[in-house]
């Protein structure tokens, strides 16, 4: 699986982890089900915090970048500072049979234990594939939300898989990319990684590191007829530092900064949307305790995870054009890689 | 159907349109679909701004007021202003079904005209009935919303029928209310309506125009097992007066005036979220001009917008109680209508 | 000093503490300096949460319930999370003026300590007084503000005192109102206290636990000039729980429950501005180590905080009522007093 | 006076105004007060949006990108979605008397006019320049801020002057800067200007146009001695398009792209704040029609608008670093001008 450094471009100047990738959050896992076959260019992913984020919820945060978006569970992430949910990301018509997979998987691991489940928050983020996937089908359902999940690994793909499998991005194959960045704090070692599924951008815009190849890539690839008002990027921020669902949250708009390093303008019709979470803390739904103690970062020291969630994100854009591969929908519309034109790049 | 006007109760000082509902807005339509059997006690309520609300969208508005809940389709509201869905209110764990059968209606409807639904933003609100439905089921599909679409008309019913079949307010039995109040403007007559799904709230705090049998009536339902923390209340607000998102979000705030009139306090575990949305402005979807002109209302003149907001919502509460019907839910427990208790608002 | 108990009338259900007010917080002291003189009535009042804000900075949070206001200081509130200064309440166009006057106080504080003031983030609320004062004097400079600051006590006066002198609440004679609230949790005493600066509501609306007076006491003042849009409400709140300034914010929401339950519905022209502050932690900011412990509440077992939040408000906007006393304006305008209408109340 | 262009170097595709600055919008002027004496290293900036904007209002928004900042005014502009008062940007310590400048200017146009000013929402943006300035003095008063108002014109210095007389931008000389974009709309111009006073950023991001230049600037600027968290950029955003509030809103977010492109990751501890107002529609105080009609821009084609926001925020950053000049601080602090380094950027 190729990477942006693969090209010999590093963006920014903290160091990255051990796989440049969000699951160098330890505890992390990342699963796929990619759906490639006839009319479909679909898929989903979903990202795990820990073994029961159920039982174990996570301090959680969410930013709203532009809101053209249909991502499910925000309101109470915003209001508890929690999550409980396993985060999955498929296409814009799918979220609701994705929903309630979710619900059906916890409901069952409830039931495994002998509790009945009664409340609960899905988190489903999406991006519209509508131009090299039939969305209207609808094609991901209770399976492949289950497989994605049981099949989740520190280890995952990038590129044109699980929902990346149909996203444009910058007007080339886009899809899921990976980045990393990790930060001494207190003498420890902390990470912040980001999960994008990329599917925004004009290739006017395009810019990688300083180089700006939009101009002559389009003259390889006019006629496209991809609709101004379909885009969207979903980013995922997991850290394993001591943050507030406050601080979190000031976090995570700095993935913002990523996507305009990369050329975005954070484009009408693109819902990008940025959900992070801590594995810190453990807020455990048994505990009865009405006070507990947590650690927290101290404000005055941020400045070092902001720059770390920008340049993982910007890595991680880059990570998910690099990983792409050409690609013909399912009307026969091609979408190019970058890789085509890596030419353009040195 | 009775209402707390029976009890010789008049909310507020301003006038009721004629049907005293939201429905009192020309075009609004409201229609249930209700499963009440063996183990359920749920359903599904939509409320229709407009014949085809995809193709003509509303100014739309939307306010957490507690954001303990899982209602879909706020993030696009917010940030667009907008409204093209059918608003659906369900049980909570129904969430993703409703909000899957809201997009294969829609996709019908395109279909229907020779289009292709390709984004589509559901508007799906819920509140949770696990205390007399038995919620792992999800009960709700697409027949019971598309039934609910279908059969919407400007006259509906109230109390234990559709999302309100199986909701407890202030644990009395609650569920559906509506509610209107009459303005006139620029000598032309304009509504506020509100319909509220009232699972919310405890008895000790109930306030019926300055009553307060709470204490009375727990002499007779002692032993009330009902979990503290699975409340929750949605108020959707229709209008025809021409208020721009941001002004329509102003009045929608108001609605939750209505709920503390009643004794709320907007408990922790109650989602409770209002959506409100104007026909005055018919955003059509196919028109192409850069400009359009908008009729807007003076800021300076919003007060008798918001007092009717309040007294409608407070109202719409009120009428969810006294319309509603003792119930006996799925495992034997038995929740108390408010007219059991009759005498003690004397 | 009069209070609404001393009228029979005890609003909710949670017990008080010893003085009722937001200074039963152990650290909080509130001084005024009252101007009644020739033109004026106004002044300023100012809430200290501990000896020395500045250095050991609260954890803090604000909510805006109607933004027609000119609080300064809400911007840093809420991204820091944190307050670094006194609060003070004054007249609408004196902000700037008291704003200054705490940049002197905390400059001069630094100076005395052999630092250099280089930032600081005042917070000065305010409400409009101009019915009965000569507003565009701007009459409170430095040494009003910094007698205030220096004779802030423990014990302090409610009603026509400091900030409170010229305000007008629910058509009557408004200004500063207090009450507490005592919780125990984890086997100890807390407590949430709420001062309010009372300048709003209709009195068409005032609803004093159920009564009614409005209409009875219009006949007495037909008349009445006030300008509709001029009203304004401050709520600042105060407690030893250990809370996030996320879960802080969630509980200043609930200020606005009890200005509900007296009869406002936040009118257009009402800046209704709750602040809230903890003094759990001390945010040192000589503290350097980069991570921190601190003691946060269970998030699940909140609905306490948010009812005494809720009672404290709705006494507190009573007890400006009953301790205010029956004003003439700088023009004659007569503003009535509760207290000449408590046959009303029986 | 210099600007990014005449080192060749050209931001964005849209075409620049006549004046590439702010004031490419019809009406909008800009006045300077420079305090460069002794001590001080600072000023008073005002932007007219219109000849009496007391009296005929304009529609605005605010959005707050990083939030550690004193920016008075914005509670008012987020809840009204209007401006009435010039906006004027000074240093951190002085917004209170630039803030009392403004309510005696506005108190006496209306006392000019026989009217008595009640209520006033004043504007006032501030970024700290307490490194080269004695900041604790607060030397801008009264007459400055007049002076600042009565000599504005469409006209107007940048650089070091007004409130960018003590700015550091990325390390380097900051200050005022300025740039505008034309969009051709329904067949006629309209134009997006910015007028930014930039103090943010780190010299190891600092990017333009995909150039770096920071290491080897570095080289010759060893020994800064700039705290790192005071920092802060405040975006003033005119147009003459007709917008929502809520649009106002989108198109001042995009002004963060802009910092982002130059290099921010908008620090902590810079105070980021975007303003804007449309010259579009004229809310006039006297007015008593309850409605309206307002033009109002399609927001299904809002892309335009947001790059236009995003180039000129970034050329007007790069303008203000173009346009400045070495600065010797009160204490001999030298901060070093971009133009030292011109060679670094061929």
């Amino acid at each position: 699986m190729p990477t942006i450094r693969d090209y010999g471009l590093v963006p920014g100047h903290l160091p990255a982890g051990p796989r440049n990738a969000i699951t160098d959050v330890p505890g992390v896992r990342v699963g796929h089900t990619t759906v490639n076959t006839g009319s479909h260019r679909t898929g989903v992913t979903v990202i795990l915090p820990r073994e029961d984020v159920y039982t174990h919820r996570c301090t959680a945060a969410a930013h709203v970048i532009n809101g053209f978006g249909k991502t499910a569970g925000l309101v109470q992430i915003q209001e508890l500072g929690q999550l409980e949910s396993p985060i999955a990301l498929t296409n814009t018509l799918n979220v609701g049979l994705v929903y309630d997979a979710l619900v059906q998987y916890t409901a069952d691991a409830c039931a495994a234990k002998g509790d009945k489940l009664r409340s609960f928050n899905p988190v489903v983020g999406e991006c519209n594939d509508s131009t090299l996937n039939d969305i209207t089908d609808r094609v991901i359902g209770r399976r492949e939300v289950f497989h994605a999940i049981e099949t989740a690994s520190p280890d995952f793909e990038q590129g044109c898989v699980g929902a990346g499998t149909g996203m444009i991005c910058h007007e080339l194959k886009g899809g899921i990319g990976s980045a990393s960045r990790m930060l001494t704090v207190a003498g420890r070692e902390f990470c912040i990684g980001v999960l994008a599924l990329c599917n925004h951008g004009q290739l006017s815009e395009l810019n990688i590191l300083g180089r700006r190849p939009g101009e002559k890539i389009r003259e390889h690839i006019q006629g496209w007829p991809r609709p101004e008002d379909k885009g969207s990027c979903i980013l995922v921020l997991a850290t394993d530092l001591p943050l507030s669902s406050r601080q979190l949250g000031r976090v995570c708009r700095r993935s913002a900064v990523g996507l305009a390093r990369v050329g975005s303008y954070w484009g009408h019709g693109s819902g990008d949307i940025a959900i992070g979470f801590t594995t810190a803390h453990d807020i455990n739904r048994e505990d009865d305790a009405q006070i507990a103690t947590h650690a927290i970062f101290n404000e005055d020291k941020m400045d070092p995870l902001f720059l770390a969630a920008a340049e993982a994100a910007e890595e991680a854009v880059l990570n998910a054009l690099a990983a792409a591969t050409t690609t013909v929908g399912y009307d026969g519309t091609v979408c190019h890689a970058l890789s085509e034109f890596a030419d353009l790049l040195g």
